[in-house]
């Protein structure tokens, strides 16, 4: 670094806003890298890599006093007009670092510059991350053999790793040692080295090695779904989301839901290596899905982020779950697991990395503290609820100060299982329910058809796909209805009153139902489907009741519903339902999949890696079933929405219906009155 | 640590002689652990490992003003007495983490505590060296999962070696994950950890897991030469080597020296794979015989140490040494290997770590590093010459200055290749040779055969054997001794004109033979023998003086010869070719395998590794090829003893002969005079 003078120019990087001043003369890309902003580089300056491009903001900047201009920057050198003619680089961009300040700058780094043609599938996510990767490639030119100082080709290698690049005390690979004459000399005396380090402090290891420049470096960050598993590619070098896909999780065939797999590791000797191999296998299988979507070699693939719930982790890591079905349900580990990919057999570079996110607790798993990573609760001064609704439902409360975290017992039901007319979501299942309070006759919509049941053409639509069945987000919305035309009560009885009203309402035995479609599937909803969804979601209300008292708060800022599940339902009808607690209706949102979001936060920072596992640390967890209280709670949200609970967020928006109290035969008893607003 | 105290007791540990105050009360295991005295203990002071043991020296140590008594000591225990009662403990012997310090005492820590009886055959050197293993076992009681902390059982695993023992960031070796809970459940939360920690500042790594207390770590220190491997098998918990043995290279199949095995890698495609596959299988054989023999499960075997020259060093590690075979005559790797068994097959535990030294150059390898470790020229004021004779000579000149290094193509003569009745160290060679100098008729003694051949019985021992041929011991005496009796010139001409005072002065055409034995097989030696001879030695010496002269010296202080061949030969005889320089014969010695000595070195104590690691780059390399001088060093040297250099020490205990000068024929010629001595 030159030395600061009164000539020394004021340079401002956009997005960070970061600032410094720096002497005439000084490269972009150095000044970037003192200020701690991150800029790609791989030949480490010799403008052949092409990734440090950065554009100059020309204007007058009088918030930070700075008139940027063109004259402000060296002129294109003969360098980077070389570069400029073998590959393409976009009209106003610069190679940092050939590009020198000459005076004050506005420098815009831009989050995409992209090297190698990709095409760009979709967006994972809108959001922009900081890069700071685990990974790094660094272009060297390496000293020839000398017989006067005989060292070693790879101790050459790792000089000049220290010179250029400032690593020290590198760990080589020892698959590389083999190979790593003949790279050197295919190269020329040029090669590319991939480093990995992790921890601050660590001892950066070597752990690929490419003849010449190597411009790509790939990673993936990989949701496994008790029945999905998610995978994005990422340029580690661009930070760019290059392919996403999913495919499902073959272990099915051992069982539906976690607890059956379980159950077929304990029954079967050989389980465990079974579904490990199979989720291994499906992971292999959907790496080269997304490879061949984006053209990308599997062997450019070096590092990989997981995220998992506790069971799907342990199998993955090949390690016997049975300790999950029982109580005290301990983990064989729950810190970040660091490991290699071919120590669990993954068909990417052989050298390549792997990160498991810790896991929060037994039930609560690392893609719970994923969508932590991804939402944030604990960086926030608001009190966030994050659920995320299967067969457990993961519940994270919290802010900056505190987070708490617990699973509850949700049950198959609100996926469809349980329910006398459940299915998944697939094209002929009901999607929406709307009742009319007058005539109590319904409407619906159907996947696979684009209009409601009442409007013009959707019999001939819906001729196509069948209708098939209700599912996940159609039974929330018909039960949350039925309650609001007072075809049930708040306890959740069918009101067979009400059957004189209309045909609807059918007798079984002692119980009502009431009759959403009559055609070739006779669509009903029973006084059974309403209990399996009370059940549902009194476990899920009482376990975040249970997080807000231990909170000590009776209301909460925000709510972010992360998984599947939570992107089809309508906030409002979960509310009705007293699936979630009283909020501000625009501060409901789905996320989606927020534990792959953060696998893919930890891909290209590592940073984010070291937030996780402290938040994970610092996070109480509660175990529902070891607390007294919680038995209660659950007892008081059996009640639509709550017995005791208040919905004046809710109540301001639909009209909650009189309190009306019927017995399990659906017979009007005890007293009326108005719902309490307070 | 209590506070100090005027009734703070002097405590003095021997052999170490390290000193210190303590509290009276304070254990002597803690005591012994403030000072840095390496004390072994895997319990962690539960009584119940038995290796901690220490006596107390009871007397008045006039010199260290302690006055030690039984007294000083606290009496056994209850926990020590359990120990008593189910293992043995010699007489004398306490628990050190149970007694203690009353008073002043002088305590013995002894080398040799062995806990579970293993049969010791012979002591691989009688040194006794520091120990400070790579591997430490760690016995701790884990708590039992809590769903109030669901910390994992991992994880709590961690924590207790950081309570207990002080290891911090614990890198869980993958393989350990799958089997984590079940060894904490079988050994009821009590398990002993393996760690291994080389580099200081490294992360430790938790490598091997057993439930309850292990008591039982080795490690294997192996020299891996061309024709033979040798093998230390050694208890990193009492230091002591518990069996070594050899086996020949079985990559004598594809060629009898280095050279011909890299050409038939160059020649054949899977050349190198079927190399590496070759001598690992001949080292995992030799592990399961000295595990055998010692009665030793090689899972039980948790560190690693290899030497070897740089071909077998990188054939081992899976490396082409084409590169090796032509100049630049570059390594691919010189620095230290750190790495696992399981990555270069080694069939002992998985977890095992693997450690290589580091190679000097191209021609000087891991194995004289491992020599210059065991005979340390780097440790001494006085300047020592260590030379390893093989096909090429290793050559290491130095003290604690500077040391300078080179290797000499000397080629097969010293082996017995190359001359006429040459042939291996084995029943039926001559090993041994004196000719009479008046009569010039020879005696010798055969291998097999325990008397001289002018001795009384010896006809009928010899006649079980045969007498075949000469080894390399007998190759230097006859041909030292024909010179000193005048048979040869200094120039190593056959004297033709000795044919007339005896029969055994054969004429072969144009030259002069020396019939040594005349039986079944005729063993004569040729001039062209003597001239084979001459080139071996003229090659070392030149080597020797070279690096004589980098170091700006006339003489050496001592001469140290490493291997095999060095083991057999007469510092004398070789005094007397002119093979090394001239010395004080009471400072010439052959160490034997040094450069193994150095690899149990390695594995006993880290820091040996860190100080050869230091050494090697510090050494400096002189390549003989690329120094003129070189030749006219050769020139000299091929007289005997040398043309210009004087041998005072050798002149003082030999009559060297009158300079004789011949020509090719044997007919004398030139001037003749006395030897300088000066």
């Amino acid at each position: 670094m030159t030395e600061m003078s009164e000539r020394d120019a004021l340079v401002l990087f956009m997005p960070s806003g970061k600032r410094g001043r720096f002497a005439v003369g000084t490269s972009v890309l150095e000044a970037a890298r003192s200020l701690g902003v991150y800029v790609e580089s791989v030949c480490g300056g010799r403008a052949t890599c092409g990734r440090c491009q950065i554009e100059v903001q020309q204007g007058n900047f009088a918030k930070h006093k700075i008139t940027s201009s063109l004259n402000h920057i060296s002129p294109v050198g003969p360098k980077e007009q070389r570069y400029a003619e073998v590959r393409t680089i976009p009209e106003g961009r610069r190679l940092s670092c050939s590009a020198q300040i000459l005076g004050d700058l506005v420098i815009d780094v831009p989050q995409d510059t992209v090297v190698n043609a990709q095409v760009i599938r979709k967006a994972a996510t809108d959001r922009l991350f900081d890069r700071n990767p685990a990974i790094q490639l660094c272009y060297v030119e390496v000293d020839e053999p000398d017989m006067h100082k005989p060292l070693g080709d790879l101790d050459r290698l790792n000089l000049m790793l220290e010179k250029d690049w400032g690593w020290t005390d590198i760990l080589v690979a020892q698959h590389l040692m083999p190979d790593v004459q003949q790279t050197l000399r295919r190269g020329n005396w040029g090669v590319t080295a991939a480093i990995h380090r992790d921890l601050e402090g660590a001892r950066p290891n070597l752990i690929a090695l490419w003849p010449g420049l190597h411009n790509e470096a790939y990673g993936i960050a990989c949701d496994i779904g008790s029945t999905t598993i998610a995978m994005h590619l990422v340029s580690l070098l661009s930070g760019r989301v290059i392919a996403s896909s999913g495919t499902s999780n073959p272990q099915i065939r051992f069982g539906e839901d976690l607890m059956s797999r379980v159950s077929y590791v304990m029954m079967n000797p050989d389980g465990r290596e079974a579904m490990t191999k199979a989720v291994r296998q499906a992971i292999n299988e959907l790496t080269v899905k997304v490879c061949a979507e984006a053209n990308v070699d599997p062997n450019n693939i070096l590092d990989a982020v997981f995220v998992a719930n506790p069971i799907m982790h342990h199998l993955f890591l090949g390690i016997d779950p049975t300790e999950l079905g029982q109580a005290p349900f301990a983990l064989a580990v729950s810190g970040a697991v660091h490991t290699w990919s071919r120590e669990i057999a993954l068909a990417i570079n052989r050298g390549a990395r792997v990160y498991l996110l810790p896991c929060i607790a037994g039930h609560v798993g690392a893609d719970a503290a994923g969508a932590t990573l991804s939402e944030g609760p604990h960086r926030q001064d608001r009190m966030m609820l994050l659920v995320d609704v299967g067969t457990n439902a993961e519940i994270i409360l919290g802010n900056k100060d505190r987070v708490v975290a617990a699973s509850s017992p949700t049950g198959p039901a609100f996926e469809g299982a349980e329910i006398s007319s459940g299915q998944r979501a697939a094209p002929g299942a009901i999607e929406r329910v709307r009742i009319d309070p007058q005539t109590l006759e319904p409407k619906f919509r159907v996947i696979g058809v684009d209009k409601w049941s009442d409007e013009d053409g959707f019999a001939e639509q819906a001729e196509k796909v069948g209708i098939t069945g209700i599912c996940g987000s159609a039974i929330i919305e018909v039960v949350a209805e039925m309650y609001l035309c007072g075809i049930i009560s708040e306890d959740g009885v069918v009101d067979g009153a009400m059957a004189a009203r209309s045909e609807r309402i059918l007798e079984n035995g002692r119980t009502f139902s009431y009759l959403l479609h009559d055609g070739a599937q006779r669509i009903t909803v029973t006084q059974n489907d309403v209990r399996a969804i009370q059940l549902a979601k009194a476990a899920l209300y009482a376990g975040v009741k249970l997080l807000m008292e231990k909170q000590g708060i009776d209301t909460v800022d925000s709510i972010r519903f992360a998984g599947a599940f939570g992107s089809f339902i309508d906030p409002k009808y979960a509310m009705v339902l007293g699936l979630i607690p009283d909020c501000d209706l625009a501060e409901v949102k789905a996320v989606g999949n927020a534990a792959g979001t953060g696998g893919l936060m930890a891909l290209l920072n590592r940073d984010y890696r070291r937030e996780i596992e402290q938040t994970v640390r610092k996070i109480e967890k509660i175990e529902t079933a070891l607390e007294p209280r919680f038995q209660e709670l659950f007892v008081h949200a059996m009640a639509l929405p709550n017995k005791v609970d208040s919905f004046p967020n809710l109540a301001s928006v639909v009209t909650l219906p009189d309190r009306k109290v019927l017995d399990e035969a659906g017979e009007a008893g005890g007293r009326r009155r108005r719902r309490s607003r307070g």
